[in-house]
């Protein structure tokens, strides 16, 4: 069965904003089986809402729409809806009382824009809106469903979980859908196809392969459409036993691993600890581990040493050493992770110092120039890279490329 | 003039990725004056990409395609636009020549299936990307202008800065578009609207005016689509100085503005300097102002005491104190901000010690407690806020909060 979604507002058409609702509907019409045909962003136009709707109901029985339900004059989602089910609009005294009773607990009066979030086409059902003040809206016509959502995310999101996807269930028979991604690393992505190539040669036709490359990975997605699910992901699981046979130094993990997460575990598992000071980064590393629940089982600390006096007052860098090389320097990044290392007594640190842009960069030492270092109980290495021209991107790539050195370190123990 | 944007991959329609390259483009567009009219999403399909295309022209003079142009067999934009176009594929020599360099620059070697990359249709006219191996492609057809990019990020927007817009330019007399965004802080969306209606009610007609609520701020953006930029700017600037003086307390500042852009800016303007001292928020306060160019100014360093060894080794917190209120506590938070900055020497110091979850919550002190403190050259104040249930969101919010607290304090001095 298809789906179409639909996401108003004119804040998309011009990029003011980065449309995450249809992602959120995507995965979770996916996860019960509803293929998701199309996704259209239009304009807040009463036109071009009633083009998409007509439009998707050819292909689709299910069409969800997002956004253009707020109490201002700029939203017009739901009497265009009403015009188009030939509906007139009625007062929901259920509706007005949640409404009401959502503003006098943040102690804001009720007036007439909030009443009018109470007015709801005849024909549809109201679907409660727990968090918020715009209803959800659900539509029939012949076999298929119209739903309207508020744009608001985690009301959207209440509202997809608690109402939408139950209702969908009760109303379709559904068939599965099963998306598997293993993930590569250090592999460009035409070699890896090269290698694979027999592999993917051979597969059952009803899996279908995506490569969808990212800076220094390969994700590798494996999926069945309308299919019965506990066989499929039998086989996905039987062919990416064979895959990781190809290709065994390159596969990181499946679905979302990350290389923190790998890290994470590999300290979990010794009991090991860590520490991080970082320059250019920033706290970026640090915050790549604190994001993820348990990280206070081995993080002991992070010490962000932006400035010289940083450098040398908390981790201990000997200011000559830095007059010396400067402070983008193999020393300098040595003299980093062992003075965090010391000043925590943590097994292991990592360090980053380097030039983000966009000055500071110099003919010997331009933009993007990082030196990283490594310090465990037996050694301390430093490594070298160029990580780009722009700063997110330095800060990022760095980033990233510290989190790699520190988990090859902890590999090769 | 309208403008289509598509974009290609099943990725997308599954909820695999958050489609940020039709941000970046309609930006662009918007910025040049040129309307988009419709963003969509579809397949890797034949098909669809066929349906797609031909149904945009009938909106659009302009139509963008990002994704599936990579050399695997999951990609298949440049066979069906070929096929659309009625076109051979001929071999481009500048291509393969470009795409080989910069694979034996990664130490890579040139296999068949990058020469496939070389491959165009006769009918295309090849935009260079200089940032990786697939080419952009520039069609025309009866005053249309069809044009495919890859789908990678930054090569997209490199080749839509440097080959695209400069060709649209040339090739169209285009008109002005004017979006300005005033951010309001602190008013529900409902109030906003019924204190201002006057002020939207005399708004001129060509200006339209957007409400964009979100958590603790409402955007007011107004726009003109097509016009004399000047004049409008000019007249926009008239209205919202009016509008400032209707709701003088709740105005944040104009387009993107942030709180940790303020900060920056009361600094730098002071030439005052910052140190912070994270525990549960693990490195986000630091990374927020190390991400802003020119943060070096005024960042002494940062700490991430995310063990309570590391406050006591490093921030110089009491042992004693830790034990007698626990790590998360009013003492703790103040003696954080004075202890990072007494080692610092920095003007201001802000802290944060919570309880992040998933773990860790008890009835006194349940998760997404957390203490802030702000250490100043005449006080230190310091505050409890409940900052939510998930980690990620008490992360967030305890980090928006804690450079909120320091604006206040700046502001206050």
């Amino acid at each position: 069965m298809q789906a179409t979604i639909i996401t108003i507002g004119d804040e998309i058409l011009i990029g003011q904003i980065v449309d995450t609702n249809s992602v959120s509907i995507a995965r979770q019409l996916n996860a019960a089986g509803i293929v998701v045909h199309e996704k259209c962003s239009i304009g807040d136009s009463r036109e071009e809402i009633i083009e998409a709707v007509r439009r998707a109901e050819l292909t689709s029985q299910v069409v969800i729409l997002t956004g253009g339900l707020g109490p201002t004059k700029d939203d017009i989602t739901k009497k265009t809806l009403a015009e188009l089910f030939h509906s007139e609009m009625r007062f929901d005294e259920a509706v007005a009382a949640h409404v009401e009773r959502m503003l006098a607990e943040r102690g804001i009066a009720f007036n007439a824009l909030n009443r009018s979030q109470a007015e709801v086409p005849v024909c549809c059902t109201v679907l409660h809106n727990a968090h918020g003040t715009a209803p959800g809206m659900w539509f029939e016509e012949e076999g298929r469903v119209v739903i309207s959502l508020p744009g608001v995310p985690f009301e959207m999101e209440h509202l997809m979980q608690e109402e939408v996807m139950p209702r969908l269930k009760r109303r379709f028979a559904l068939r599965q859908i099963v998306h598997r991604t293993l993930i590569t690393a250090g592999m460009a992505e035409s070699i890896l196809a090269e290698t694979i190539e027999a592999w993917e040669d051979a597969l059952p036709p009803y899996l279908k392969l995506a490569y969808l490359p990212a800076p220094g990975i390969v994700r590798l997605r494996l999926s069945a459409y309308e299919v019965e699910g506990v066989e499929v992901s039998a086989e996905i699981d039987r062919q990416f036993a064979v895959l990781k046979q190809l290709i065994p130094d390159f596969v990181v993990g499946f679905e979302t691993a990350t290389v923190e997460e790998q890290v994470h575990h590999l300290l979990v598992e010794r009991g090991a600890t860590l520490a991080v000071a970082e320059s250019c980064t920033g706290g970026k590393i640090a915050s790549k581990f604190t994001a993820m629940a348990g990280a206070s089982a081995y993080l002991l600390a992070g010490v962000v040493a932006y400035a010289n006096e940083a450098k040398t007052a908390i981790l201990g860098v000997d200011a000559a050493l830095i007059r010396r090389h400067g402070a983008v320097s193999e020393e300098v990044a040595r003299a980093m992770a062992e003075g965090v290392r010391r000043l925590t007594g943590a097994d292991y640190a990592v360090s980053t110092t380097g030039i983000a842009g966009p000055s500071g960069g110099t003919a010997e030492k331009p933009v993007g120039t990082v030196w990283f270092a490594l310090a465990t109980p037996t050694e301390t290495i430093a490594v070298k890279h160029a990580c780009g021209t722009d700063r997110g991107q330095v800060i990022d790539r760095a980033t990233a490329y510290a989190i790699r050195l520190l988990r090859d370190g902890l590999q090769r123990k």
